[in-house]
């Protein structure tokens, strides 16, 4: 046989403690701010959705948050996810580059949310929580959260989109499994719901609208049912810091250490959790590897945004966060079928573009899925659109390397497999996806409407 | 933490050899009868269809078979497949019992389907062959075998029953993303199809329509292309012994042995290669180890139907294979969704099946989906339905020790994920599946109409 491609680890390398960022940063992160009294906020404002806990680890200045032995224990019945190394890829681009990849798609919802979301759900039963609710696209968070709940006796309420409801029963099916409870949003339960379909009783629906909801559910529980969200959150990037940790005893074992690290983000709580780590490295023991986001250019937040205040959510209930943005009414071209959708990110991510201490590049969607076809037949493994953005940018780099000889080490997170995504790959088979670039005139049009207090803030 | 719950192997533990049974079959196995001849066939009757290396190890005796490093140096993108102990499924049961399952769903095509499909593309490469044609139902078959050909730059020609072709498409895209042409079967490309079409412009397809374009295309491309099976064949069993081979090692490694040994059967290849290194065990060292094959209620091959010559396909063009069967005719009721419909069975587990070497039992679908909502909410797996039978009988062995208070260690092959068969839990979850026993007096006439060669050589 030829040399190893995987790099493993056993249970008891799972990392003890996930790395808070925000005790290295150069400069801390910007407050999120009240929309009402224009302040920041505080713990009492979150307390009715999040339980104190995650409001703690939101804020924290720890370095290292420990990791408690029952999440650990769920964990390990995926992890330590696989470090790859890519010699089938690398021989097929001729490079003389290296390339590994971590794959956070051997988890029970074929994706890293998990990892966020077991931490959540127990968090909330030991606090004493009876229920969570929460809101899903196509699926991929509410599985994630479906499957954690279920591991902890504990209820869960998953408002997805109407048109994923009916279209793509697959992750519903996979949700109601995993023993959650699914309702089509826009619905009736809640006064949001009500509202819209008051308005328009075929509504298709939106993640607005079903972010709407769950919080609503949460909100008007007498403190009973508490909401979880799967990424953009400083807690939720933390808990996925478990990816990179992983990796960097991984690329020990591998005598290896990467020059370029890629992530794609959307929200940005794969991209950290990846990178996060190896940003340490960069601040505290001065190592120099490239730090690399990608994002669609359907979706150019980090590459066209401004890094102003913005809200989270399109409805403006949440409070005002500092980040790069679009534009919380921006919606993204019907034709583009690769994720990444959300108008604003995670506002670590953002702190650190805005400090330099990484990079950001958008990719056409055709360049994306053409690389996913390449790396599905190499590696063998179908990968979900999503985390084909960093393929793209890692065969780019591999290739830049061809060019100038460098045989640079090139690492990025392959964050979930594509099993349930197959439709986009469908289109793009079927030769339906044209590529879209979201102008800046688009974004600036779309800035202009943005609350007064973020300009002030900022 | 907890007690271990994964046992991993290095890649250096890929087995270097198969194991092949008939080595140690206490009578050997019945001769293949030429349908027009009434004579055993020989290597030249099937050299049109299989390169020569394969029909070699068809009928081989000897009991190891050296797996080349190009095979083992593919299989270890994902092998050795982790045994897992299924503590929470334990838990959940409230059982003595000790529950380890393989599970071969973290191959590239999600399940066991791919030890076979890269030796035979691989043999086929090494002769010169310049493309393989084989037939796929749902699709499992016919990714294996495109994924198999893309490593080994094989063209790969895949007849898909057309109303999965048109209502299944994401299989096809995966099919299609491994590089392979997939056509809609009947098709216009061949005799075989162009009779039918001729008949009805709208057939639907069956399995047995798409073996018989496989087929024909190979034998009229002048040697250029061979046919390739996915189970059932000798060859394909011994492949999958590499599955059993590692559960052995990782058996030691966890400090157990099995008191009982379970897998789904089809046409019987996960079962098998499963199964036979520990039925060497019995044989061999005297171990007495249960065997048990699993098969649904609707298609209850092992338990209801005769061990008799029989065709292996519904068009009557294979040779005669004596098995366990229910008639070439036929036909699976079409509220059947968890898979294994094959009429006849895998000739080595008949045999074992007939000697008294393993046990056959059958299962209704309804229990079968019951036992797979529980292994997911407890082991996170979304398991395919197929496996889900072995599920089933792995809890049922389990409940039977709560009763008893024994601390039986059971052991189940978890052949596949569920990923791409979620339309069968779609229709479970909305109450849309009867359970269907397939009588034996409907057994009986489909037996009445077998070729007469059967009778005079059984």
């Amino acid at each position: 046989m030829g040399e190893q491609v995987k790099f493993l680890l056993d249970e008891d390398d799972i990392p003890t403690a996930w790395y808070n960022i925000q005790a290295d940063l150069p400069t801390p992160l910007p407050p999120v701010i009240h929309p009402g009294t224009g302040e920041p906020i505080g713990p009492d404002d979150l307390a009715p959705l999040f339980p104190m806990e995650l409001i703690g680890q939101e804020v924290s200045q720890e370095r290292w948050i420990d990791i408690p032995d029952a999440i650990r224990d769920v964990y390990r019945l995926w992890r330590p996810t696989p470090l790859f190394r890519a010699r089938r890829l690398e021989a097929a681009l001729d490079t003389p580059a290296r390339i590994f990849y971590k794959y956070e798609g051997v988890s029970p919802a074929g994706s890293h949310k998990p990892n966020t979301a077991v931490a959540q759900a127990y968090y909330n039963k030991a606090e004493g929580v009876q229920g969570l609710a929460t809101e899903t696209g196509a699926g991929q968070w509410g599985s994630a959260l479906a499957m954690a709940c279920s591991f902890f006796d504990l209820p869960c309420d998953v408002y997805m989109v109407r048109v994923s409801y009916d279209q793509k029963p697959y992750r519903r099916n996979l949700i109601e499994s995993f023993g959650a409870q699914v309702s089509p949003s826009p619905s009736e339960r809640t006064q949001a719901g009500r509202n819209v379909l008051a308005d328009d009783p075929d509504s298709p629906g939106s993640l607005g609208i079903a972010i709407s909801e769950a919080v609503e559910t949460a909100a008007t529980s007498g403190g009973t049912v508490k909401y979880s969200l799967g990424s953009v959150l400083n807690h939720v990037l933390m808990h996925q810091t478990v990816i990179g940790l992983e990796a960097q005893k991984q690329f020990e074992q591998a005598g290896a250490y990467p020059d370029v690290v890629i992530g794609c983000a959307g929200g940005g709580s794969n991209f950290a959790g990846f990178a996060l780590p190896f940003v340490r490295d960069n601040i505290v023991d001065g190592k120099q590897t490239r730090i690399v986001a990608v994002e669609p250019s359907a979706c150019p937040t980090l590459t066209k945004g401004q890094y102003v205040y913005d809200f989270g959510d399109t409805a403006m209930t949440t409070p005002l966060i500092k980040m790069y943005t679009l534009g919380h009414s921006f919606i993204p071209a019907p034709v583009h079928a690769g994720g990444l959708r959300y108008h604003g990110m995670a506002p670590i991510v953002c702190a650190l573009l805005d400090q330099g201490l990484i990079e950001a590049r958008a990719v056409p969607q055709n360049p994306v899925f053409e690389a996913a076809m390449t790396f599905a037949r190499t590696e063998a493994i179908m990968p979900a659109p999503e985390a084909s953005h960093a393929i793209r940018a890692a065969i780019d780099e591999a290739l830049a390397c061809r060019e100038s000889g460098e045989q640079k080490t090139i690492a990025f997170n392959l964050c979930g497999h594509g099993h349930f995504d197959m439709s986009a790959y469908d289109a793009y088979l079927s030769g339906q996806l044209p590529d879209f670039e979201y102008s800046q005139q688009d974004v600036d049009r779309a800035l202009g409407e943005l609350p007064s207090v973020g300009a002030s803030a900022s």
